[in-house]
């Protein structure tokens, strides 16, 4: 079109009023995808209104990333010019969605024309206005629709008797066929394509079990090996576990090997710390000889998978002084002008084993070529799952580019960040493409902590793109409350992890051996910690969280509740040493409310309130809460009770609700 | 460069690693310019951060259109990776901005040097490295600093004492002079250009008039003329109005014209209603033959100016059946199948007098034109004030496109929006350009209400582009808080408007007079409504809001903090017939606290709450609060204060803070 003064529009736009604003899920603007899993609802929302009176229609159009053609699905109308509508995403990869709105004379039409009628006006020529809109419409028809709207407009327009004519023109056959051939041509398209990443189901739940292979031996004394690890096997499988992550797996360098209790020099017969990789056997693609050979690694991923159970392994892309990279890629450090090459620093804190990769050389295009064929060199062994170490010291981009780029082959891999840092930085890399990611869970212990961090990171948009895995302890944290809440401390934070997060972890055996002597007072680092040496664990010893652990991850997997973290919802209770909380499935066929004693030193009680109404529960019945810890059953009314937890015995609560309790009418012989 | 695997990333991308993000303020992600008035700081934040460790700078880069290159100004980190910085807008029109930051080596390498000296480490390595990176800036920079940070660096790399060269590497002068010349080579700039339209004070801060020119006749039974307006004009002015709004002033159709109280016909003597806009003597660009002449009304205009008042006329894009376009331009309104053109209508309401202009015609271009000329024409008749009739009733490209093309060559036009229609709705056509817009504020009336409203208006981002304009009624809207609630209820609703809004208005003389007649009960008509007969007001009768208006008005034009809404604080009160709210400048030299009780029939007291460091007060000291409207002063001491209200006196206090209240120790000879 010509200019319609200094500014141009184009045509189309001019007579454009439909407005697509507001969208949910969409994150900063569409710049990343939303994450969901296979089989998934996604619920997208929007505020949608035109200039005017007239009535509009809106759809969200959705497809399978490579699929042509959108898939076309009605949103319908929830109040104050807020939209919905869904489509269920099926399998794993990319998909896109979109709306599209516009103004539908022909229901403005037919809207107005009932409220004349109503009034008692006369509407003879609204029926002559309804029948050129009905002959419209048929000109987009197909042949046999075409006719039959033809007709129709006829009818409209012809001398029969007003009412044949009215319940045609307010009838629901008319509508339908209308509504089959909207006039697109000056409908409103939303301004971005939205993208969804579709993992599978292990995205969303999961269970995580860190060993260190090398201390896997049933010996003391002796290295473990990847089929000690084998042996080890039914042990975690028993416990319920289904992914099982391997610390780094690789040579460990002999130059500046730190000694036990990370001493700056190691002693003869110092293992060394398995995140120092790289020696002359090998690097990121090598295996510590100790450990045993590619073939062992293969068949324990193998027979890991018999138990149920998948094999990660750790990423992390970082080299010691004796790595072949630094001989064969000098270009990827940053040398110092003393001709050495410069070692992982927080000042004042050297790490002198290391040397971090500089992702600012000018071949950064190799390096990160090179350090994606380490990601599909495990994944040619077998390996789907990989735990990134501190991801936030490498470059943004470069995650953004190396995570597609691996599921564009692989959409099956995770990954799970390790990026214990700010919040921002924390989001920003689950934005980047991380499927999953460590939290503040750890150092998260009182109520209204609990209650504040969890309500964000599932109440909020962050739950869209940041899938939390939420870790009772890892080799570098056994927090202060572990450390000085005995046994009960152990049970409290289990409960939690396993059931605020779908997604969550222990390291063990540390962990179900109870083990919480720390290296000093005031520090989250273990005493002898692992990371420097190899240790003998008593797994068999009678004094273990095994079987309760065992029993957790058991109710996890037989209530789909506990398998998303969406539904979360806490609930009030009049003592802060209490909290409790919900999960449910969205038909309510599965509710689990969770109540736990935070204080692992004292019995509390207290009354907790639950919202009957949300959980599908009539307010006027009676209902049974099964506790699947204990096997306890009590029976409920009314949305208070009363609650008692002695940490001693068990410091928690995992009801299942029953919606109902059997009454005589029930009874046979009732009626 | 080349391919990385599948994805393309430009050389760029892989090394720059500075995200910006959550920028505030930005409406819809950018899509639309923020607001803003001459004078005004334009405070920018975002969350900014890098992967790693490394030191980050950011910097606000601002301009005015047209003027080419950015003025750079540093942004302050605000703490949790949360940046902000501010630029001064001076002249109206459009300003751009946008952010850039960069990672920062020196100043990375200096913090980890300080960290290490401190922990007593060898630092000769880190003094070469440092010297490397002077070197590196030195070729950045001018010729005579280049020199300079030779020289340095060369101390830096000698023989030098150690404290020499580090008193250097940590000093406040190299810092500065590297800081001048950094490497943004791999810096990040924020992805969007935001704009800001500065408009002029008025804006911002208005008092408006509404008054029909034809009831301002000074005799009974006369038809007002501009000449009638010019003689009200001292009056109006003697109230401290700034903005004297006119309802259309064109010609008045007689076809289908309607009578007193809405009557369907019109009666002999009957003069209709200025929106039934068009007749034989000419349509949007003629004056009504019986309100004067086109200099009459340029007369009116300029007198105005004399008494600091603006002319405000109204857009009302709708024309009558006699409105010369319909002859002239059949093709801009909706030909009905009977030969008819298609009236307004909102089943079953029907507007037989007007014609709605058709802007799905084929030749919207035309008709936008010809609109633009409207608007145009009466600039050259020196109105800059235009309140718009309906706007969410024409579509939103239209003005979009129209205002922005308007105020490109007249930048001080204002704008303000009647659109008394769905939040979404109002909301959006205010992103569209509108410089002002009506409010719900004439049917909040209850403490909740307003405090909800009022707080989503100025202390969300709706303020950045919905400037508020606070109506206690409109020729349309007698609400029945006025209709029930007798004189008192005129004060509360005059106060609660001229305080909670910088920019409010009433309709008057009706308002003043307390016309509170409606046209029957449950109506928030007018009884006899001057939009269907002239009117003769007797704005001479002692019983009138006058003074008390006059009195507002002039502690408006007194206390800065009334002139801007950005302030708005509400403050707790123990009665919820009262509510307290205050307003204050950016540099706390005025403060007011508005007490007002919302209950026209029965005085009320209490106690109210106030934030005294908020205010700047020291919560230790007495201090005076000055009540502007009956002149009272109150000596108070603490945050907690007792008032009173009888609204057959004066149902508010309108506070004037002093800070400090003297004491013995300001005596002469107290020392």
């Amino acid at each position: 079109m010509g200019k319609l003064g200094t500014r141009d529009i184009n045509v189309q736009e001019g007579r454009e009023s439909v407005i697509i604003e507001a969208v949910k899920p969409e994150i900063d603007g569409g710049r990343f995808p939303i994450k969901r899993t296979a089989g998934d609802k996604v619920i997208v929302e929007a505020d949608i209104f035109a200039d005017g009176h007239d009535v509009i229609s809106c759809a969200l159009l959705h497809r399978k990333e490579g699929i042509s053609g959108w898939t076309e699905v009605p949103m319908v109308h929830l109040g104050n010019d807020r939209w919905r509508g869904h489509f269920k995403v099926t399998e794993i990869g990319r998909y896109l969605y979109t709306m599209r709105a516009w103004v539908d004379p022909f229901e403005s039409w037919r809207h107005g024309l009932a409220k004349k009628v109503e009034a008692d006006q006369d509407v003879s020529v609204d029926l002559l206005v309804g029948a050129e809109l009905v002959e419209a419409t048929s000109q987009r028809a197909s042949k046999l629709d075409a006719k039959k709207l033809r007709d129709l407009a006829n009818v409209l327009r012809s001398e029969k008797g007003a009412s044949e004519r009215l319940s045609l023109a307010l009838g629901e056959e008319l509508s339908e066929i209308v509504a089959k051939y909207p006039d697109l041509g000056f409908a409103s398209t939303y301004i971005k394509e939205l993208s969804v990443i579709v993992d599978r189901e292990k995205a969303r739940f999961s269970s995580w079990y860190e060993v260190f292979p090398r201390s896997c031996a049933s010996e003391t004394g002796h290295h473990g090996t990847f089929k000690d690890c084998e042996a080890r096997l039914a042990y975690i499988a028993a416990m319920g576990f289904d992914v099982l992550y391997l610390p780094p797996i690789h040579p460990i360098s002999r130059t500046n090997r730190k000694g036990k209790n990370n001493a700056p020099l190691a002693g003869a017969g110092d293992s060394g710390s398995p995140w120092a990789i790289g020696a002359a056997e090998g690097g990121h693609k090598a295996i510590h000889p100790e450990l045993g050979t590619f073939e062992d690694f293969r068949h324990l991923v193998s027979k890991a998978q018999e138990y149920g159970i998948e094999i990660a392994i750790d990423l992390a892309f970082q080299c010691t002084p004796e790595h072949p990279y630094v001989k064969e890629h000098p270009e990827w450090f940053r040398w110092r002008p003393d001709g050495t090459v410069q070692y992982a620093e927080n000042p004042p804190k050297k790490y002198e084993d290391i040397y971090p990769l500089n992702f600012e050389t000018d071949q950064w295009q190799e390096l990160w070529k090179e350090l994606k064929s380490v990601v599909e060199f495990w994944i040619n062994q077998d390996v789907r799952i990989f735990r990134v170490d501190n991801p936030h010291t490498k470059p943004f981009p470069f995650w953004e580019w190396l995570i597609p780029e691996v599921k564009e082959d692989h959409p099956e891999v995770i990954f799970l960040a390790e990026a214990f840092t700010r919040p921002k930085v924390m989001y920003h890399l689950a934005k980047l493409g991380f499927t999953q990611s460590y939290t503040y869970f750890a150092w998260r212990n009182t109520k209204w902590e609990l209650m504040q961090y969890f309500t964000e990171l599932t109440q909020t948009g962050v739950s869209d793109f940041f899938r939390a895995n939420l870790w009772t302890n890892t080799p570098d944290i056994l927090t202060e409350y572990l450390q000085m809440g005995g046994q009960p401390a152990f049970m409290v934070r289990l409960v939690l992890a396993a059931t605020l997060g779908a997604n969550y972890g222990i390291y063990g055996p540390a962990f179900e051996l109870y083990e919480n002597q720390p290296r000093e007072l005031g520090s989250e680092e273990y005493l002898d910690s692992e990371k420097y040496e190899i240790k003998h664990w008593d797994i068999k010893r009678t004094e273990s969280l095994k079987d309760f652990i065992a029993r957790v991850n058991r109710i996890r997997k037989e209530n789909p509740a506990l398998q998303s973290d969406w539904s979360l919802s806490f609930h009030g209770t009049d003592n802060d040493q209490l909290i409790c909380y919900s999960k449910h499935t969205e038909d309510l066929s599965n509710t689990i409310v969770v109540v736990v004693n935070l204080d692992p030193h004292h019995t509390h009680a207290g009354w907790i309130e639950l919202p009957l109404s949300d959980m599908g529960l009539d307010p006027q019945s009676p209902y049974q809460v099964h506790d699947l810890l204990s096997d306890a059953r009590f029976l409920w009314h009314g949305p208070r009770n009363y609650v008692e937890l002695n940490p001693h015995i068990t410091p928690a609560h995992i009801f299942q609700v029953r919606r109902r309790v059997r009454t005589e009418r029930d009874f046979d012989y009732f009626m």
